[in-house]
């Protein structure tokens, strides 16, 4: 493979585990009060942003085609408010699906190839794919970075 | 090139400019007195944020081996705290500065050759650099999207 989209491929790909471990090491830092709070005055709290991460992650596993999601039940998290769900998981739940999700994301990135991930991911039709090839796995991987980024600077709030 | 180096080379770039613009929309959206505001209880100010962006952005002129930095009196939102920094400039400046460094970025980012990104950085020397060829203009670009996701994530509450 070309010597500069290894490189550019392996940065990418660093980006998504350095974010998730840092995630990570954030989480374990905070007891599940603390998630229980509001990041900010009105704004979701700990535990509703670690659910809303925890779902847009297990989604990635049919949007990337690897396999169903494994956690249907946290959709809410993506289609609800916060204070709109009515049964959160407790936090030991949410805190182990995370992790679960991630691994399994984890194994499967492990096994794709660099085609593989300039392969489609599967909300775009062969059609479309061929005028769009930028609808790519990779550019999901990329968004979905930005988007834990983003949440990761809300939850550092949680921290004394 | 490769099409492939091509595809993610672009992602990356669009990347940057969708949270640069991203951010250049949310500033529009506030007032200067919203930027006054903590973006939350005991945290980091809105113009605070403003400032260290704008900094941090600035010193990727060198940084990138484009030019010297605009505002190297700036440099007081790196290295000092919000609450530290003595003479925080007009939110008015700020805007401004804003503005001018990342059209500055953007019209070097638009003069580089594909084996231009793939260059080093101007903090990692020539040895070092052919031990560690992903230490090059992309990764801290990458990083520095990544930087300005989560700071996003943060000013984001400033809005009503």
């Amino acid at each position: 493979m070309n010597q500069q989209l290894e490189l550019l491929l392996k940065a990418t790909l660093d980006a998504w585990y350095s974010h998730v471990s840092r995630t990570d090491h954030l989480l374990s830092s905070l007891t599940d009060e603390q998630l229980q709070q509001e990041v900010a005055p009105g704004r979701n709290t700990g535990i509703y942003l670690l659910g809303h991460l925890t779902a847009v992650h297990d989604r990635l596993l049919p949007l990337l085609g690897f396999e169903s999601q494994l956690y249907p039940h946290l959709d809410a998290f993506i289609t609800s408010p916060d204070k709109a769900i009515k049964d959160i998981p407790p936090a030991a739940d949410l805190r182990l699906h995370w992790k679960e999700v991630n691994d399994k994301l984890a194994k499967h990135f492990s096994g794709l190839t660099p085609d593989g991930w300039f392969q489609k991911h599967t909300a775009v039709s062969d059609e479309d794919f061929i005028k769009e090839p930028h609808r790519n796995r990779l550019s999901v991987l990329i968004s979905r970075t930005h988007h834990l980024s983003y949440h990761l600077g809300q939850l550092i709030f949680l921290k004394k």
